[in-house]
């Protein structure tokens, strides 16, 4: 397969952009879904926002470097990557507590119910940041197989909260089906775009979502812990109200008034100062696959793992695929379900071929198109089928367990 | 002045640690305790992370470079110098977001009681996160002069949540006293050490607080909107539970379950993924910190402030200091009321001094000990004279309001 992953490398229009990227030696990185590759461009733009905006024009740089508005500006920078419009997208905070504040916001909008509906299996955290809200009466948390969504859509739901790409699996759903449905039924909407966001398109405002969410560290490179975006539709940009009611998401916060008055737009979304490190790295992650466009890497994103399928069965293997085999049904991400999948992930891991393991039993390989080249998908097929062949990934040292994996 | 301020500057015990900031030519910094200046060992460490540990070792460095516990080695590094145990302090998000969890968190175990009682005049943000609450109908915002705040500690009041040093005055409050008065009231309480911690000496366990939160960008010199950290004392870890719950929260985060379980320690404060970059800037910050230490930081910014009023003396400049005259009672900064306190600010921007403006006729001279010289002093000093002498402040630019001042 080596010979036809150079012909596909060379005919690949995104070739270029993986020099735009510091890739380590020796390594073939299926984990961009989990922490994107650093950006050449962002060791120097944070240098100088640390030794020029920091260190020489210190307190100025608010004005000067427009510190201020770079939440809204890195916002604004993703808003068309999802769909959406520059004035409903904000960068700020992390994932979890976006979340939070668009549940709440979604809850208040709803009186009389209190249900947000989501399906088992759904990230942890989408999960979890429900759980804060019910403990305190406002919400109650409803789950539902993917197929018994539609039908758990009843006047109780205030929300239906989903992640577009699944984490584990890889699988989309139907943002333009789900998000009608749910309005049929008086429900709002929540998409994760987490595991979507920066990799394929996303049709925020053409399937008229209410609210979304989305990280900054996976597919837009921003870098560990990078700022996460957050969205609310145009059309509840005036009435939706969150319960985070930091001075930065007040109308006039350097009037210093005791009393809080919600910024007209998105900004109010905001709420303590902004972790300006963390947004100018994440800005240029953004620019980057910005520059790249989304359809572009969608399409590289479905090839790449359908090739890497075909070197699977090159090399005669068939593993159990948990992602549908429908390339235009998933996320840029193949997962298997292997009973030893933590030793297999720990083998390839030490062979330079960096994937993921996700609890109990899934090893999942992520394709970030932006830098990720065919004849890497034939490589890691190859050591795959070695890591098989061999029976290395019995090894005792492959199955203890570190804090993160 | 000068000759006195070189023999101030000359017998100075800190005097070396100004060489391990960064301070631009021609600048007086009064400002450290809106934005620290910038400790010249950031940006090697800022460029290890990005290079080595992001670029290099990607996701690995969650466990090769500990990652993973950043927030509590940090917060561990911050506790001793707020009067905590290290286990006691967590390093996440920002101030804004630790006041909404401990508030929470306080609401919690105050059954019966809603009453969030603080001054007006406390720092913004502070008031505002009692509001989001407030609309929820989970607290009560109760706000009585400090002088009266005592009386007003009935049994409906749940938290007394106050600002150690007052941002714009600089006025201390008396946390043993406080803390004995709300406990014998029932009420908990929260302090905020924004203004105070890094600066002065604060005894978060010796007064028995309950909650605390502070800011990292400030005294701690953590670079614009670094991570705030986050207080809860050793006897209500067990019990305290905060409701922004997510997936760095929970016991056993990467066993990806659908049911939230708080972590048994302070890590149950965290929310969502760590912001790596801003914590490895901040952890340098506060590593300088705690090298000097705040007990000589606080006895240094006390000379210093008495040493600027007697050459504001010396040049017959008789201000309306709104800072109380003992030292002992206000942290490391001196404010004046003055009609054109903005103005003035301005031309003594012009001028390289920069302090701070603030609403409505404020005019804040911060003296962080870490990097300031007693030579400073005598030119800030010297500056103001020359302003108000040449009546230059009067100039119109100087009184066309920016966004932030």
């Amino acid at each position: 397969m080596q010979q036809r992953a150079r012909e596909l490398d060379a005919a690949d229009p995104l070739a270029t952009y993986r020099e735009r990227f510091v890739l380590p030696e020796g390594v073939i990185y299926l984990d961009g879904n989990s922490l994107g590759c650093l950006p050449k461009a962002t060791p120097a733009r944070l240098a100088e926002v640390v030794a020029q905006e920091w260190g020489q024009d210190l307190i100025r740089s608010w004005n000067s470097a427009d510190w201020i508005t770079m939440p809204q500006r890195v916002g604004g920078k993703i808003a068309p990557l999802v769909g959406a419009q520059p004035h409903e997208v904000i960068a700020c905070d992390s994932t979890s507590v976006n979340l939070f504040k668009l549940i709440s916001a979604a809850l208040a909008m709803q009186p009389g119910r209190k249900v947000v509906l989501s399906e088992p299996g759904n990230f942890p955290t989408d999960l979890y940041m429900i759980a804060g809200l019910e403990k305190q009466g406002l919400a109650e948390r409803r789950l539902a197989e993917r197929g018994k969504l539609v039908d758990a859509l009843d006047d109780g739901v205030a929300l239906l909260m989903l992640t577009h790409a699944h984490y584990k699996t890889g699988e989309l759903f139907d943002m333009v089906d789900l998000t009608r449905a749910a309005h049929e039924a008086g429900a709002l909407v929540l998409w994760d775009l987490s595991h979507s966001g920066g990799a394929l398109p996303v049709g925020l405002d053409a399937c008229r979502a209410d609210f979304a969410v989305g990280c900054g560290y996976k597919y837009f490179n921003g870098g560990p812990g990078a700022p996460a975006y957050a969205y609310v539709a145009e059309r509840h940009l005036e009435e939706a109200r969150q319960p985070l009611t930091g001075w930065f998401g007040h109308r006039a916060p350097f009037a210093f008034s005791d009393d809080y008055e919600a910024a007209p737009g998105i900004e109010k979304l905001l709420c303590g100062t902004p972790p300006i490190l963390g947004l100018a790295a994440l800005e240029v992650g953004v620019e980057l696959i910005a520059e790249i466009g989304v359809d572009r890497l969608y399409a590289k994103s479905q090839a790449l793992s359908e090739f890497f399928r075909t070197c699977l069965a090159a090399h005669g293997l068939d593993l159990d695929l948990v992602s549908p085999t429908d390339p235009a049904q998933r996320g840029s991400q193949l997962s298997f379900r292997h009973p030893e999948a933590y030793a297999l992930s720990q083998a390839l891991i030490a062979r330079g071929v960096i994937g993921d393991f996700r609890d109990p039993d899934i090893l999942r390989l992520g394709f970030a198109p932006a830098y990720l080249r065919f004849e890497d998908m034939a490589e890691a097929a190859r050591h795959l089928g070695e890591v098989f062949a061999s029976g290395e990934w019995q090894r005792p040292e492959y199955s203890q367990r570190s804090a993160v994996t």
